[in-house]
């Protein structure tokens, strides 16, 4: 039995036409409202005759998208004037040197906990600018949990978390008590619930999963903590440069910065990220409720501990997934094979992800459980 | 008297629909067509049904972009295997700490010819790295000619160069006679002109200005000079971690990187760098031809170095700067104001400036002498 109210699993529309579930880890799904918003930008800007791909970054269009861009990131977040809010270019993965190289002294102490593959490479890239402690990992069970009860060190310079882990499926759901300012790669789950912004010295966030599309990494940082290394910092990989330059010391990502403020709007929109959470809790549930009551799958992560963000989970018989994938894909469903660290199946369901989608995936989870019998 | 052939200057239109001539000195005007594509490949991409924003830089679409991209650069500018061809992000202004960081040893000597703005900002970063020897400068006339007659060191790692100076409106129209390989940042000249490839050790080029909009940067590396330095350098930042993963080592800007790849496209279609070549040279000459003739106005660059790409000039009555450019906004033409280190005005005509556009800007500045005679 299939339940055909929101999806498009009738195999009468041709593949061209079919409405498409993305389930992409990343780049990953956007708003429509906002695509056709970005869209309408790179033809005809603000009916300025000029696409807003071809304006200079110093005009008063463009500095208006970052100062609005700004100002939705400290409103959606709380973000107060003790921060600055940063747009840059490199990923996430720039951020795993920038973070050591401007907050952790050569003779200081930084502490990270080894979630997965994101968590380690921030630890490998760490190593190069200062003493870096392990003190909590979940390697021992290929990362299918959330380290708790470990002792933060009170001289470390800072906490390294990986608030979401998008490969394994696991979420922080709380934070560690310490006095330690947190770091935080929050690249798969910023802006899907709320945060208490006190509790970190550093967010950053590759845009590309519930901001926006690739090329720009948002990046919240206290202010005190910063001009503490001696070290000799290369003017574009200080933050102090962006802070002073308002993120336009070079010229910035304008079309991603762009589609990131028409994202942040979407969300004040719909509410906020109070709104998100529930509607994300609520999305989340319903695909694991279908893992938990399917005879034919599993989930790989810790139930205390699973991801709103990204559901893992697998197939009781292996040799079927080849052929669930192609009834995935029959039915529009798109990028729901797993990461190979993982192996079986991955259903992202960001911010932007119609609950709708999920309860297509379900479907065909339920019918797929069925057939098979 | 003004020819209204190609241009907008009567008037009867309301400013929203006026047709735009956009001189900006970057981000800077793209081919129309480029600019049609890309709005159709955010809405619906390859007809996927999915916007390119949502995309998996996995996916077989996107690698397909990468590919092409790389294939048309080589292509187009002649690029062997002996170079490798990336796309990473941070701007030429992360070039300038990245080039020293990755091809200058710590024992080593880099030389730099200062000719303005960028180049003194490459010399700046490259200091932290190792020793840096200025050979020649052009500051003494505030940067308006190219320098001639240094000589260069044998034993230099590099000497680094900047072909086309933005702001100061010159361009080396040859190249200094040396075995030193030229690390060059092109970031306003690339695909203007051939360029014999074999002189260059490393060309840089932030695309907003010849090949697409801000967010990525075009890097071409002669593979044998890499892996020479001994210093530790963050994986993000070690063109050899880009050159084993295909530019795709972390997720890359993919949108900017596709609609490069269109401009490729458009360039390739219009003859390659040698029609562009012949059309910037042409284009150029109508408004320098204008400067010349025109008694109101002066061009501020050594003529044998005037840049084909920004073409600076000065009223010889200043206090009529503010109409003039009231003048060129009437008309459409933005963008026109003089960076505040030269003052006056500058035009940029990059490739995808059409020749009536340029036309247009001579017929404001001929009426405009006429009236103020």
């Amino acid at each position: 039995m299939l339940n055909l109210r929101g999806g498009n699993y009738s195999g009468n529309q041709s593949k061209k036409e079919m409405k498409k579930h993305n389930f992409y880890a990343g780049p990953a799904i956007l708003p429509k409202s906002v695509m056709r918003a970005a869209g309408k930008a790179v033809s005809n800007f603000h009916n300025s005759g000029l696409s807003i791909l071809e304006i200079s970054h110093r005009s008063k269009q463009v500095v208006s998208v970052m100062e609005e861009s700004e100002s939705l990131v400290r409103e959606l977040l709380g973000v107060d004037d003790n921060y600055a809010v940063l747009f840059l270019q490199g990923g996430a993965s720039s951020q795993f040197f920038m973070a050591a190289m401007n907050l952790l002294p050569a003779d200081g102490k930084a502490c990270y906990v080894d979630t997965g593959t994101w968590s380690t490479k921030a630890i490998k890239e760490a190593e190069k600018f200062g003493q870096v402690s392990v003190i909590a990992s979940s390697k021992d069970k290929n990362y299918n949990y959330i380290p708790k009860r470990y002792r933060v060190p009170e001289d470390a310079s800072y906490l390294h978390l990986t608030s979401n882990n998008t490969i394994f499926g696991t979420t922080h759901h709380w934070w560690p008590k310490t006095e330690v300012p947190f770091v935080c790669d929050m690249s798969s789950d910023i802006f899907s619930r709320p945060v208490d912004i006190s509790r970190f010295g550093l967010i950053y966030s590759g845009a590309q999963k519930n901001l926006g599309p690739a090329g720009v990494t948002l990046v919240i940082v206290r202010k005190d903590l910063l001009g503490k290394v001696k070290r000799s910092i290369p003017t574009m990989l200080n933050y102090q440069t962006h802070i002073d330059k308002k993120s336009s010391f070079n010229t910035p990502p304008v079309f991603p910065i762009y589609v990131s403020m028409l994202t942040l709007r979407w969300i004040k929109d719909k509410g906020g990220v109070d709104a998100m959470a529930k509607r994300n809790k609520s999305k989340a549930g319903l695909l694991y409720r279908e893992i938990d009551r399917n005879p034919l799958f599993q989930g790989t992560a810790a139930k205390k501990d699973r991801s709103w963000m990204n559901v893992t989970f697998l197939l009781n018989r292996p040799e079927l997934e080849d052929k669930f994938l192609a009834a995935c894909d029959a039915a529009g469903c798109i990028g729901v094979k797993g990461h190979r660290s993982v192996g079986g199946f991955r259903a992202s369901i960001y911010n932007a992800m119609p609950r709708n989608s999920v309860k297509v995936l379900t479907e065909i989870m339920a019918d797929f459980a069925e057939k098979e019998a």
